[in-house]
């Protein structure tokens, strides 16, 4: 086996944090080094040019002061405006969130109509339907602007959310359908709905089923895929098993440092609902602008 | 009567169009200049030091280029963490939303003891509690960040955002019974809230009365203060009647030119909503960083 690796990953925010942590339940015996560019964000308004030099500079943290040999683009926004550019910027390996969450559809479906709850920002991109495409999916993407608000709140099992999520289902399946797409698979395209999923499942298992699928005699449950563990599946086998730990349990002692480069203190209330354990001392990085 | 004068407003985004929306109708002869800075938003997780330097930004250019001889900031963070700032920055009487706010907040209550909703930025800032204390008030705010993207998302009549006020409201007033506070004016200190007024009175209606003042034997009507309203009054005031109109109807025709430093298209797109007739073509402004 190989020496277990250090692994730099990087969010506008905090909520890469459920990649993260998909991150150390498949390889817990990696060292992993966090970076939420929190005083920078939102980088869902601002432009392809502002968002790769953002991300660049928190990569070249991570490579060059941090010792990363991998770095795990856990943002959708990065990962769909500036991958190629992040890639550029350091000389290791580098993994998005949108390409596993697109494999995995592909894996998932049987009928390869697939559809994509995202935020305004991702869904303005179309990464997911470019990244579905190339996977000879076709996709159906929804902004859903109320479900990062919702998370933050910690509402994740209130009422509310679940009619929230209610609305905006019920809608991207009328529109799916619309399309006469017969869609088996939902793919959470934001790294805050891994939270979510518990609601979001319960409300499919709640809405009638499409009357395409039913049509042909065959209503099926909607596979949901989740690309935090998308992408730590991606990044697990980049590795060949190196840092894949004896037992599920391990992660819990897992080695996390975690930069932020604004609001300490929202990070450290918040994160460790999104990382599953306490996120610990958080740091605070001055990437300067 | 003097020269209907040019009034300069200023946000961080669109909201603050409430504020110009409430001007318009109280001054609608005058001209007016917006700038949403929409591109350096939310200001709300910026520290003081930044906002005072973007908000003088905006304020200069709206002086210097645009010839305004008075300025409205209507935006709560930047009244809050940089009114004197501004007031340095130009050479023109400044006015914030918070202290009008306050001041119809003790013209409306008799007890003394008023409740504030407001942005989580707003609340931590506690300028609403430090200004109405100024005032002899009593003040207990409370955090709703759930409201501004409700609003931008347009369910300002959905089941949904009623049912989140109650939720808020509910816990609000709970909090102040505790401390025995015997409430009975809410301050809507956040600019996109006016759009929630009708669905906040409707839920105000339905709550159960402060069992302090059942005690008291006079269970009383909230009065509710939109600070978007108390501060045209104020603006109105400030210039002795100059530009007021013949009639209510004569605002429609009022000169309006808007400024926006990102994202024309999303405030083209809501910016009717919240001045209550089409914003027309928005401006694209560079104040660069």
């Amino acid at each position: 086996m190989k020496d277990a690796p250090t692994i730099g990953v990087f969010d506008s925010g905090f909520g890469g944090l459920t990649v993260l942590r998909a991150l150390t339940e498949r390889m817990p015996l990696a060292r992993f080094v966090f970076v939420g560019d929190t005083a920078r964000l939102p980088y869902g308004s601002k432009s392809r040019r502002t968002v790769a030099r953002y991300a660049a500079e928190s990569a070249q943290f991570l490579v060059r002061e941090q010792g990363a040999q991998f770095l795990v683009i856990a943002c959708n926004t990065a990962s769909a405006l500036a991958l190629d550019a992040i890639q550029d910027a350091v000389p290791v390996p580098v993994l998005g969130v949108i390409e596993p969450g697109a494999q995995a559809a592909r894996r998932a479906s049987a009928t390869g109509d697939v559809l994509v709850m995202a935020t305004d920002a991702t869904v303005q991109s179309h990464a997911y339907a470019a990244a579905c495409g190339a996977q000879g999916l076709r996709a159906m993407e929804k902004a859903c602007p109320l479900l990062v608000p919702l998370v933050e709140e910690g509402w994740t099992e209130h009422a509310v959310t679940e009619e929230v999520v209610r609305v905006y289902l019920g809608e991207l399946l009328a529109e799916a359908e619309a399309r006469e797409m017969d869609a088996d698979t939902l793919v959470l395209g934001c790294t805050h709905y891994p939270l979510l999923r518990p609601v979001i499942e319960r409300v499919l298992e709640g809405l009638p089923r499409s009357p395409n699928a039913r049509d042909r005699g065959h209503p099926r449950l909607m596979r949901v895929i989740d690309s935090a563990q998308s992408t730590a599946e991606a990044a697990a086998r980049l590795f060949d098993g190196a840092a894949a730990g004896p037992d599920a349990g391990g992660s819990a002692q897992t080695e996390i440092r975690c930069f932020a480069t604004d609001s300490v203190e929202k990070f450290e209330r918040l994160g460790s609902r999104f990382l599953g354990r306490p996120v610990g001392k958080v740091e605070l990085l001055d990437l300067g602008g």
